[in-house]
């Protein structure tokens, strides 16, 4: 990992008036060192990066975390981390548990100060240099040709547990590390829920099909939405698409850097009220993707801060009428200073696949 | 989820003397309630169970959760959850962070006193019953018939991934759901990592690669490590197979109900020790297996506690020779008062796959 990141890390703690911080999320653990594994974590200061792991991950930390000192510390890693600590230290506390920071402060040395201090990583996170952007593009590349697949092995008839097995296989196999979430496959009524949970059962015939789903590439993710049809629709489902479509490009153009979270939620939910349907768009708009599948920032009512050159936001309107079907539509884009840079190509024009 | 879980909870809180209990690890959630979805938590006290979610999974809940009070809280479930608390209220401090426990105690009504009491959802899960037994034991036939199928399909030649791929898809055609962890597939030195990741390399001819697979079945995982052959082996190969072998069998004749974690440990430990690979076991004997992977009990040097019937436990001795070959072999029992059942049915003798 880039020795920048925890440099650019230092810079908010001066901020912050910290000496350090102990990071113990272990996303945000990768971000700063590198480091793949399931149990890790690292302390920051002026003059030190010292990283924490057990036995199990030794050999895999001296490869992939170059840049810090490197310490085992198998059994009691807070121990470890604790002998380490001096003055002013915060702690995530949106993410250390109320047990593990108790011992983190009695194993402390005796003048070290804890502070809760969340959301310091994340600030960086949020802002993508050129190669995280990469890899989110070849990420959502991958999902891409995942949709444009199912035009040859169809919808109707399939069950909506085949048609996620096969995407994920297909995204698999065309390079995608285990996806960051598993697809949404939810045909007719069931595409009113918007975390549906793919059934076996059969895809019908003349109706909607949410399918939401993501690739994963150098552990960061994607994330994209299609609502697609299988044959000929009411009118009402027409009606309730294009309005979605519509909503979301005019969605699209609010998402410049400077622009408050609030307000782009705002253009699309003002728009979806207009047309009657403001009780059934009960998400937020959007939220940021990177190695977190949900992470800062936040397009949505209660959203705090604006948009800055670098944010990779998701962009979702949907309408979801209970019992009868939903309309999802979803880009994943870069926040530029212009218009957005739409990192999901799949046509957003209504798609036939029977 | 049967209510009776939720009566157990509570002869366990007048034990603790606590009027309530505030569960907010999801396992502990689904296995109170038998809530699914990503987001939820429950509070049970003598008189009342009461179950909170998001908008997103209503209508989820309502099937999942019938013998609960469903409370909708979106946006801010902490929240909700204070409110109904009353008295000496026990939390999950091995849980729940920092923040949420401030945002907690910010809200709770006067008089309500937060209690730190992890582990009490813990104990109940540690100890099986017959449905969750046979959900356990299907999973652990569709790994056995994911080891068999390699027989077929082969080792040699192929990559650790390709192998690791087609294991989970045989799995997931087999009627798995996405397993509880990724396999481990480790050739030759890579098999001395014990956590090794699966790599884009061929497998070799003549050595030993450790496959570590679990399948899932409605929530509940299986755990199974078996090392097979690809040819010829070292004389050394096979003397730290056959040691390992004998270890792990002389391991299972210790693993009993009343037996202490740490001694059934100690039998494995002290056997590989006195064959001079004392410093080559870095991890503990085995664990607890349920809803989640890695749960109570533990069978290691500082266990504490010990076994009762209806314990689901692996018992998994390795010798990991770093440069050289990793041997482990692991199978996922049940604790009688007896002979443990043994539901990790593929051969333990060695395997030669070409």
């Amino acid at each position: 990992m880039s020795p920048a990141r925890a440099d650019r890390l230092v810079e908010l703690l001066a901020e912050r008036e910290l000496d350090a911080l102990v990071v113990t999320n272990l996303v945000n653990v990768r971000y700063l060192t590198g480091f793949t594994g399931s149990n890790g974590a690292c302390v920051v200061n002026r003059d030190e990066r010292v990283f924490f792991t057990d036995f199990r991950y030794v050999e895999q930390a001296r490869d992939q975390v170059p840049d810090f000192e490197r310490i085992e510390a198998t059994g009691d890693m807070l121990g470890a981390v604790a002998e380490r600590l001096r003055g002013r230290v915060g702690f995530e506390d949106e993410h250390l548990s109320v047990a593990a920071h108790g011992r983190l402060v009695e194993k402390a040395p005796d003048g070290v100060e804890l502070v809760p201090e969340g959301g310091l990583v994340e600030r960086l996170r949020a802002v993508k240099d050129e190669t995280e952007i990469a890899a989110m593009a070849a990420a959502a590349d991958i999902a891409t040709a995942a949709y444009e697949s199912l035009s040859e092995r169809g919808l109707a008839g399939r069950t909506e547990r085949d048609v996620a097995i096969g995407l994920v296989r297909f995204m698999e196999d065309s390079g995608s590390e285990p996806p960051c979430f598993s697809p949404v496959v939810a045909s007719g009524g069931h595409g009113a829920l918007p975390h549906a949970i793919p059934r076996d059962v059969e895809i019908p015939r003349d109706t909607l099909v949410v399918i939401d789903m993501g690739a994963r590439v150098d552990g960061y993710c994607s994330d994209c939405t299609r609502t697609l049809a299988t044959g000929r629709l009411s009118e009402e489902m027409r009606e309730v698409y294009e309005l979605v479509l519509g909503v979301q490009v005019e969605a699209l153009a609010a998402t410049t850097a400077g622009a408050e979270g609030s307000a782009v939620d705002a253009v699309a939910r003002d728009a979806i009220d207009a047309a009657g349907h403001g009780d059934h768009f009960g998400h937020g708009l959007g939220h940021g993707v990177g190695l977190a599948l949900h992470e800062d920032p936040r397009l949505g009512r209660t959203a705090k801060g604006s948009l800055t050159t670098g944010n990779a936001v998701t962009v979702e309107p949907g309408v979801y009428l209970p019992g009868g079907f939903g309309v999802r539509i979803e880009d994943l884009v870069i926040v530029t200073d212009g218009e957005p840079r739409i990192l999901t190509a799949f046509p957003k024009e209504l798609v036939v696949i029977g």
